[in-house]
């Protein structure tokens, strides 16, 4: 049977990027210990010689239908690249897996406990002859509070859910303090209050009070969030998007900084 | 040319709805006499007879894009939908037409004008012999304010953007009283306060304080809406959504109603 | 501490369904033996009584929270129920689970194991005193073949995706024989030919020609469809959609029929 | 009224961008003469100096409000920036205007109008003193038909429909020749064959045949829009993603280039 993929190129352009992209499997993802499945959506590429018409698109789904096999760290992430590289004989593979982690939580009075859902990436870039580049992207829920409408009203303040997200790229590969529920709380920390999928009445007075005596603009929240992210140690680069949901308007309000 | 959905079919199972779906076209609605042109995303379907086949979709495309020549009010939905009898030869035929379509308003204060886009939706079903059934479907967002939290909490109260989403089914086909904009100000109404694009600070200190004063809960809301209604001298029916983005979690509360 | 939801109202409205919606948490599904942990997106609500204000959300949160621990069959969706009657003091409850589910296949002719998601719903509704009323949702992919295309040109014929959305209501309680993986090989038989997430070149062949041997326009496969449900023992009614994201239109072909 | 937005930041971080996202406005976009009213979404942002604790987020709403007003042209994008740089006193202004257009198609061989619609945007970013850097993004639809699956199977070939994602930026601000129109012409006549909303059944015949006979991979027409590209005059750079949704799997191939 013909190998028509296999055919000459002489366009003469090589390719950056070339794969599958929403693929939907079940990964078992690992973080610091806690394993938890998960529908996975995922982007997987790899660089196309100047001189090949394509590249073979199943033996990247192959790759990733072994992987649904065993837990998955960050580091695992690296192995993946490397076996593109190698089964699809390229010098660059990268791979964006996306999923939902739960985060254990406990309401602030009554301390019962719930589980929140965290938007989150894995991306790795991997070149033969480096390392991988691994980013981390998490999208992190919390309530903000106006400072402008606490101020100039005599009573109340507009406060709204809001979002962040942010891409945190590590300076090397060492992921083994890397874990997605400390930078979910260190996230979640920076807004005006956390918020909670279970709240008693007990609970639902203390986050609102707690909101009304933190009240912070959009760009409040973004400098404290890149304050904090500055304090990590092995970042060597971020990303961060902060975006209020305005009770106020039916629009959004949006601050976003990298450095 | 061989007419392959001509083809005789001896399953024996009447196809209730066949045809397109996701059609963009641009349409120009028009909302006693508020002429917009808007990016019309459509459905539009017609029964098929057991005896048959398919259906001839390509004729249903060419009825939509006659349409995007001329102005359209809801009565002249019946007019699609009587061409489509017509031209697939069959007794029944259904449209839904949905796009946004931009309200004025006025901040409370300032009185600074600006535009706020609601999502509409035209959906008429008629079958032939008898009066088109049309039902209106609008989007509408404002704000609400937690009466639970602002009677336990010594300062403050969780607030949020809240969307209604309602379907208005009308009794008679007289249309001349149907307005998509008064619609959205009776339910806008309901809510704890209106939410406007352009707010200055003496604005937003009027909001503030409105949404403080009229505390509602989701349910309360609802119940609003629903007397409101019922308040329409034409409807036959409606059935209503009212949905809270809470701003102390991450997911909403939500009530629903309909007679 | 003021339980500001227990007050009395005086607007005199039962409200049919009022409670949380987009609750995300981890549940286990059990199918027919075969238990994934997912990430499901979740609708629950209650009944409100006309004299009382507002439903304790926070108590269906609980309740959710409480099925995280353990696995969850059809079955079980009626004791969630239940227990929502019982803690909400009401007379009615429903619930609607959404999750993607993994149903291993195996390539035609290399058979190459691998994994494909389908999108499910488990809907239940239950009133006091009665059994629950239970629909299994399912959205199927599979591949379509035109026949007009097939039959007037020279050579090829256009063919693309399609999906089938099911929504299948069960005449009684047993749900020992249902099961979402034989339901989806139900239906995606009923396509041009089925679809894979790993296909190899004799696979990709064999694919190709089979749904080039089954031209059916989306009116084909939905009446197929229709057949193959009747035969189905213990349902009392389904409602059944499919679409075709044509591959030479902008825009996709439908039909839908409930029975 | 106390003005918090301007108080003093003592965290020393200048915030790259600040301001409102996901405004709809109706827009008067104006392509090489053709304006057409759109729902535009929009992203409206400036940087915030280091020692200003916020934004005024209204007078960003006030600019969009008065270009609800009058036809805008590429040009007229680098007016509303100055705008912003003027009326919130920075030095970095940007925004991003998402609409759909639509062209006018006629069918190959019938030659009946109909009218397509691309999903466009307009971004723009203007430091002071700088002239604006504007890029056009595009969503153009197209079929792809697989050179592999036609050249080893016995009859057909997998086909689908396809979409290119490009991002051109341009070199200079002379925008007299940049027509949306034409750059969708351009991309479209890179795929295995163009996609009409509406065929009869000649155009059916053509297109099913005009695919067959121009097999290509996701790989084959990204380096043709790739070469396209590179023969437009004054275009500094471009970034093109190109995604087929494959009719033989639930997951899409994608190939991506930038130069």
């Amino acid at each position: 049977m013909i190998d028509v993929q296999n055919q000459p190129d002489e366009r003469g352009i090589k390719i950056h990027q070339t794969g599958v992209t929403r693929v939907h499997l079940p990964f078992l993802i690992s973080d610091a210990g806690n394993v938890q499945q998960v529908a996975a959506q995922i982007r997987f590429t790899v660089a196309l010689a100047a001189n090949l018409r394509g590249t073979h698109m199943s033996r990247l789904t192959e790759i990733l239908t072994e992987w649904t096999q065993r837990p998955l760290t960050i580091s695992d992430v690296e192995k993946i690249l490397l076996d593109a590289l190698d089964k699809l004989s390229t010098d660059f593979a990268a791979i964006t897996i996306a999923f939902k982690f739960f985060v254990k939580k406990f309401s602030p009075v009554s301390l019962k406990p719930s589980l929140s859902a965290v938007d989150c990436e894995f991306s790795g870039e991997l070149s033969r002859g480096s390392r991988m580049k691994f980013t981390l992207g998490l999208n992190v829920p919390f309530t903000s509070l106006c400072p402008c409408s606490k101020e100039i009203s005599d009573c109340g303040a507009h406060n709204q859910r809001s979002i962040c997200r942010a891409k945190l790229t590590f300076a090397n590969n060492d992921f083994d303090n890397v874990s997605i529920e400390k930078f979910v709380r260190l996230i979640e920390a920076q807004g005006s209050a956390e918020i909670f999928p279970l709240l008693k009445r007990e609970d639902e007075k203390f986050v609102t009070e707690a909101a009304y005596h933190n009240a912070k603009f959009v760009e409040d929240i973004l400098r404290d969030v890149v304050i904090a992210l500055r304090g990590v140690e092995n970042l060597s680069s971020f990303a961060v998007e902060c975006e209020n949901f305005e009770s106020i308007h039916n629009h959004n309000a949006f601050a976003a900084h990298e450095e």
